[in-house]
């Protein structure tokens, strides 16, 4: 079979106006970037203010293996085949980022022939929104320090500086630095740091803001440190809010392409699911449910992170009302979940796949508290069994959940109409009672607990003697009547990657607990994870080149 | 009078498209960025490979002062000047860096009525060239600390790590930091430090590459760090050359505006001249030099730094043949070089004046040692007096170089016609006898005394110890055959920023000299000049602002 970069160079892609015009986006409320990417003005929003919204549909998976189980690619081809069924569908999607792209995974615009176009430019640079976040990020950096080196007017404690710089790159050696060194001139020693761009709280405002105006607002109100008698001191208070606004304003704007099927496909900001809130951007999808009859968005990596965070956060803040949840599996993964060794997953094993569905089954127990229905979309790989595929839909059946085999990575928009057709006759047949699963007027350690138990299963929370303090100062500058960001590891239900499956009789570790004022939620970091992902001994970037004719190679 | 944001957001642009088929290229050789930029295809080179060039017209300027003499409004109202007298004309500037821009100076797409436009955009992201070569250096140095983290096959010195990271920031705190701080898996424990992006070797090579297989080879030349036998280890011995070259795949393309009266102008590139080779990209030039009667270039302040590497570096490389010169000063610089302090530059003072122009003289005479006619162009202000202008004819008429006063601040073309005839006179008239300074065969320290002998009219060049090493070391490394990259403060002829006007009996100190084997030149580091600069006391970033309509404010 053909390289996925090998069938995107050879896609039949339409010039993106006219796809734009099919969706009755007018001419001045498009702005191009090259023939096959576009901005969408917001100004969409306001001419179709009183047009009602389409059906909102969530694509989200169960945990994950290392390399992904093809949530991307479902939901592509999903869109792919509501078009073939006679329904006018969009996707949104996040933006992929230039850490994994050039580390382990490669890039984000979904596989074989249920992909997103042009996947190169997706991959890379796009329209350039990681680019302005990281500089609007970096910005306020440079304008904090240079604060403390002119002479510290607001009297920032130099051991409280919370806001780190950031990379769009998995760069493990900037974690941990020490940045101020050198002479008289070169500014105030402290230790700092790097996240990945992704981990920025500018991503998850881009994501969140519902407009020009909300977007100043939540930047002005980002905690960058605090002062010596411990109050917040903000990104407004540097007055850093404008020029940081000016650096964004472009990126506000939702970016448009095509599937391989010439689907309109939005695809705009990119948080991560395991660091940040992972959900592409309000604006996005609200501009993409004016313009289409369904909507088919996406959360990252399996549902105790994507959905849960997309439910309790997005769908709550934009007040977004999702119809229906597909959740993708493969069986390979199940069977991973199962205990099965990497290196064998290509075998049958009836007994393992029969404990690795427990991790299926409990996603979709865990759906049912948001009050949104489900349907299993089964993302087929060559080596699945017919027996193997029998027993996922019987335990699925048992819990009143079909199972769908999508097979669009092979076969594009015909391999999705059976996923097509279920997701519409949950759509016209059953009522959403969306609802999130805590109230914001909890306390924090409540909402953390709530979502512990109710969502990993955990026996309860233990929380650091660090995360306590650092709960008890939010709670006492009001800071904590928001909803809560997990930072959990995406392969388990677990703060620990190797507890597969579905497992019980473990405690969660919340290890740092810290508030993102402009985000609007309360971040909650458990395990080791990271906000600064590694490069793998092998990078994929060492494979990865460009012809003089513009041939790529090795992007994935 | 309005601000250049005012005037520029007022402008009446054509659209891109139609002003690249003015300039006759083909619809497929365009790709649009919005409406008003476009990146253009190197197949136009090919296309128009037996067309004659153009006329090639350098604009540079005497020493400045730190707001800039208005080297580039010039150029641009020159380029306008050429089109209202009949010939058609192409600007060709260098893209604005991010850092100034938040800093002291602000952007750098000209002034008043000769801008050019989207000014915002061209001083914001623009195409994200800036951003690209950012990614590609970063890319390269977390390739590097993770070769070292993963065992260090290449056997790298840590202590000879020559490859720093870029942002595009002012940020005095990341010159020099400490990384891979943290645990055993946060990478390796050294000395590192940030550079302006602007100062990177890739902008460099971005510049001066002919192709993408040009570029390729370039940025695997580049040494990155020494290994334990003191043998260079490059960037193609860390397998980084496709990667980046991935990463500069649209970046490598010209990019297309125009001015406020629709000159077409090329932005590409944007090396600094006081730390870099200061001039625009040798692909924007050549592409621009097919397509018009005149193409009007820049090079980075004073013509001591930028028109000397224009000559020696860009012209020498890609076989470029100037056709006359335009010195830019204006009187307050040219007072201020006389020794008149900032707040009385506005007072008439012939005898300040008189000791200022023997800056210009001296310009002047450096200029003729290239071979290439010049004319002095008066940036007019409103507190120039009649004897000052013609104290400044009487000079430069003694040298046989005519003086034009260019109003083009506020008149656009109009003020632009009288240096734009003269500009036709010599091309028409005088014959270029360019040829480069000093030739590559000499040594390090023969290339670096001829240069500072010759232009800056120092008594000689003092090395420190360290440099001496370096010196040895590049020659044994056969290192050394190749045009010198000066990096001396833009404020003197001298390393002395103090010492203005046209000093004499002083001595140059190079304190560093390392290769920039994939540009192709050596770096000679003079006196205290820094390759990251930083913040002032109060940031241009406070003072700016966008509305909810999108009206822009303090960007200039």
């Amino acid at each position: 079979m053909k390289t996925d970069v090998q069938i995107a160079q050879e896609a039949n892609m339409l010039p993106i106006a006219e796809v734009a015009k099919n969706l009755g986006i007018l001419e001045d409320e498009l702005e191009l970037y090259g023939k096959h990417k576009a901005k969408v003005s917001l100004d969409v929003l306001k001419r179709l203010e009183n047009k009602p919204d389409a059906k909102l549909v969530l694509v989200t998976a169960i945990n994950p293996t290392p390399a992904g189980e093809g949530k991307t690619t479902t939901n592509v081809g999903l869109s792919m085949g509501l078009n073939k069924i006679g329904k006018k569908a969009i996707t949104a999607l996040r933006e992929p980022s230039l850490g994994p792209c050039f580390g382990v995974k490669g890039g984000a615009a979904g596989g074989g022939y249920a992909q997103v176009v042009p996947m190169d430019d997706i991959n890379l640079h796009f329209t350039g929104d990681f680019h302005a976040i990281t500089s609007a990020h970096n910005l306020l950096a440079a304008l904090l320090d240079n604060h403390l080196h002119q002479g510290n007017a607001l009297r920032i404690d130099p051991k409280k500086i919370v806001w780190k710089r950031v990379v769009d790159m998995n760069d493990r050696s900037l974690r941990n630095i020490i940045v101020g060194l050198g002479g008289k001139g070169d500014g105030v020693v402290r230790q700092a740091g790097f996240d990945i761009t992704v981990a920025s709280e500018i991503m998850a405002i881009l994501c969140l803001a519902t407009s020009m105006s909300d977007l100043k607002e939540r930047l002005s109100r980002m905690v960058v440190a605090y002062n010596t008698d411990g109050n917040p001191v903000t990104a407004g208070d540097l007055e850093a809010t404008g020029a940081m606004a000016l650096l964004l304003k472009d990126a506000i704007k939702p970016n448009l392409v095509q599937t391989l099927e010439n689907t309109p496909a939005f695809i705009h900001g990119g948080p991560f699911a395991n660091i940040a809130h992972g959900c592409n951007s309000v604006l996005a999808t609200k501009v993409a449910l004016k313009l289409a009859d369904y909507v088919i968005t996406e959360a990252g990596f399996g549902a105790d992170l994507g959905a849960e965070k997309f439910f309790d956060i997005k769908c709550r803040f934009a007040g977004l009302n999702p119809d229906a949840v597909v959740i993708v599996a493969t069986v390979r993964a199940l069977k991973m979940n199962g205990g099965v060794p990497k290196t064998e997953l290509s075998t049958e094993n009836l007994n393992a796949l029969e404990k690795g569905i427990a991790n299926l089954e409990r996603h979709l127990e865990n759906l049912e508290k948001f009050g949104v229905s489900a349907v299993v979309a089964i993302n087929k790989f060559p080596a699945d069994t017919e027996a193997e595929l029998e027993l996922l839909r019987e335990k699925c059946a048992a819990r009143g959940v079909e199972v769908i085999l999508s097979d669009v990575f092979a076969k594009g928009g015909e391999g999705g109409i059976a996923l097509a057709s279920k997701v519409v006759k949950i759509c016209e047949t059953k009522k959403s009672n969306y609802a999130p699963l805590y109230d914001v007027d909890g306390s924090i350690a409540e909402k953390i607990t709530t979502i512990a138990q109710e969502i990993y299963r955990a026996d309860g929370v233990d929380f650091t003697a660090d995360a306590k303090k650092q709960i008890a100062e939010l709670e006492k500058l009001s800071l904590d009547k928001m909803p809560i960001c997990m930072a959990k590891t995406q392969y388990s239900f677990s703060d620990n990657a190797n507890l597969l499956g579905a497992p019980i009789g473990f405690r969660i570790t919340v290890r740092e607990v810290k508030v993102s004022a402009g985000a609007g939620f309360i971040v909650a970091i458990t395990g080791d994870i990271m906000t600064m992902p590694g490069l793998p001994k092998v990078p994929a970037a060492n494979g990865m080149d460009i012809t003089e004719d513009g041939v790529i190679i090795g992007l994935s």
